[in-house]
């Protein structure tokens, strides 16, 4: 009776590790949350991002099965992302007040916890790849602005002319928003406080783009890279290349983040996820939505991608939609947009 | 028999009660962690930073005595240590290797984790102002550069003329750096690897000010200030100005951070105080020490300053010493530096 039940309870383990083994996702990727309703989207419009998405993830996921590491995956799905103008990175990203395109990205590898991040910097063609080579190639974690392109610039990567960004749809939507500039302007001398002076414009400032991976030996790794969001000022720095904000790695989970910067970084809301699981012993769903649900009470929106190291994965996000993807060891694809 | 025993723990009660009341800190502060030893200092030079970091616990007190917010508390020890060419931070601050200053700053406030935070700033006379402007008066949390500066001046802050942040004693120092740089790039190429090219300078890479404050409506508040690592290159970032990196608060605890500042970066370390606290009710002393373990192991070194609600507080660091205070809510100081 004993060794009866003991076989039961094994074969029962066996099929549940066939079924998590199955399961088990190796690549996560967004392409950026905000006011994503399926009525403003033509049917083109969505097939193209599915497209995008797809692609990067096929760019990642055979990085992984060919042997390479997760930081390799999570580049090569962001590398593709930069290079297409429907996402903000790389080319396509938006403007800021003065009417250029300021990129930022981050990178992080979970087992040493090592990290890389550029902020600020117009004429470097993919930022994420800036950000892989301060991480493996300086002693620093994070430079900004022409230095960051100068140490770009000394380790041999792509260089681009500031114009290679530059997509008229985005430079459409500063327009606009310049113009709402000049309305608030006008609202400001009416009495508001003067912070409402550089409102930010919640339908224009989202769209990072964002990858974690776990690779074949078990590491993971977190990436994310953005242009910002349209008409910032002031050298304005966000929460994708701040480590611990919008992109985070250790051992046991693989976070980036996509949504209002500012109260990711208020947040630490990559890091908290990490946080939640390892001293609040949380399973990996329920720290994510945790961190949204909390940006939420605070004010903010946006969302995130987490995978941990058994392969399971988490997508919340508390706006209308995020552009998001995932892709299973067995190489099953799921991509998803709205709610 | 019941009552008579009742009465004692009451009493004891009491006595402890008085006992803490007496100890309660308000606040904390630090003049950077490194490579500090007694023989190393003459009598002259201790007794001048034991007077500025008096003179800046004395200036936040008596902002917290006079029913000023802990907010304001941390500005004001703050903005004494920047104007003190003593410490890395404001004038006095270190130079990068193209022979400037560029100076970082955040804070932030912990009721409502609102932040504030510039970094790369070369005429903000008090840095730790624009970032308390930044906090208050944007809609974001970090600025760079020429923005943050050009958000600084229409904010009608003081501005220096970058001369201004000159001293001689940190201008040998870079010129001792740029000395070693130049035989650093000969062994180089001797076959090093690539990244000792731009290596740290161990004993010039420390100084950040920080200060820690509760006031007495009971909220805390964090802040901290620095010129970065002497050498610093290609627009280096260091934890200082990065939320949850150097800087944190919430309404639990309030922590500023110095030391080797990318690992800080990559250990979240403010926010990872607070983190083991909230998720793994660990006591601020052990949360604190851990985090400096940690850095530790992963091969960094610095220190930080802690405090919480209800007026603990934690002062670890594992370099041979650390510029550090405290004062209580009666007014008592305790100052020390080495070990």
């Amino acid at each position: 009776m004993k060794v009866q039940y003991s076989l039961i309870v094994g074969l029962l383990l066996l099929l549940v590790h066939a079924a998590v083994g199955q399961s088990r996702y190796v690549l996560v990727i967004h392409g950026g949350a905000g006011t994503i309703l399926k009525e403003n989207i033509t049917p083109q419009q969505e097939a193209a991002f599915r497209a995008a998405l797809t692609d990067a993830l096929l760019a990642g996921y055979s990085a992984i099965k060919t042997g390479k590491n997760s930081l390799d995956a999570v580049e090569a799905a962001i590398v593709l992302m930069e290079d297409n103008p429907l996402f903000n990175a790389g080319k396509g990203a938006v403007f800021t007040h003065e009417g250029k395109n300021e990129l930022d990205a981050a990178i992080m590898w979970g087992p040493t916890r090592d990290a890389g991040a550029v902020a600020g910097v117009t004429t470097i063609r993919n930022p994420i790849r800036a950000a892989r080579a301060v991480l493996e190639r300086s002693e620093h974690v994070m430079l900004t602005g022409k230095g960051a392109e100068a140490f770009a610039a000394s380790m041999g990567l792509q260089t681009a002319d500031p114009s290679y960004f530059r997509t008229e749809s985005r430079w459409q939507a500063l327009q606009r928003a310049l113009e709402r500039d000049s309305l608030n302007s006008v609202l400001d001398h009416d009495g508001h406080k003067q912070s409402s002076a550089y409102p930010p414009y919640r339908d224009e400032k989202y769209g990072t783009v964002g990858a974690v991976a776990l690779d074949e030996a078990g590491n993971l790794a977190a990436g994310t890279s953005t242009g910002g969001m349209t008409n910032k000022r002031f050298g304005r720095i966000g929460d994708a290349p701040i480590i611990g904000a919008g992109t985070y790695a250790n051992e046991q989970v693989a976070v980036s983040c996509t949504g209002w910067g500012e109260f990711f970084i208020r947040s630490t809301a990559a890091y908290d996820v990490a946080a939640q699981m390892k001293y609040g012993r949380l399973p990996l769903a329920e720290a994510a939505s945790n961190v949204i649900r909390k940006i939420g009470e605070l004010g903010g929106d946006g969302g995130l991608i987490a995978l941990d190291k058994d392969g399971n994965i988490a997508m919340p996000f508390n706006t209308s939609g995020m552009y998001r993807g995932a892709i299973t060891e067995s190489g099953e694809i799921t991509i998803e947009i709205y709610r």
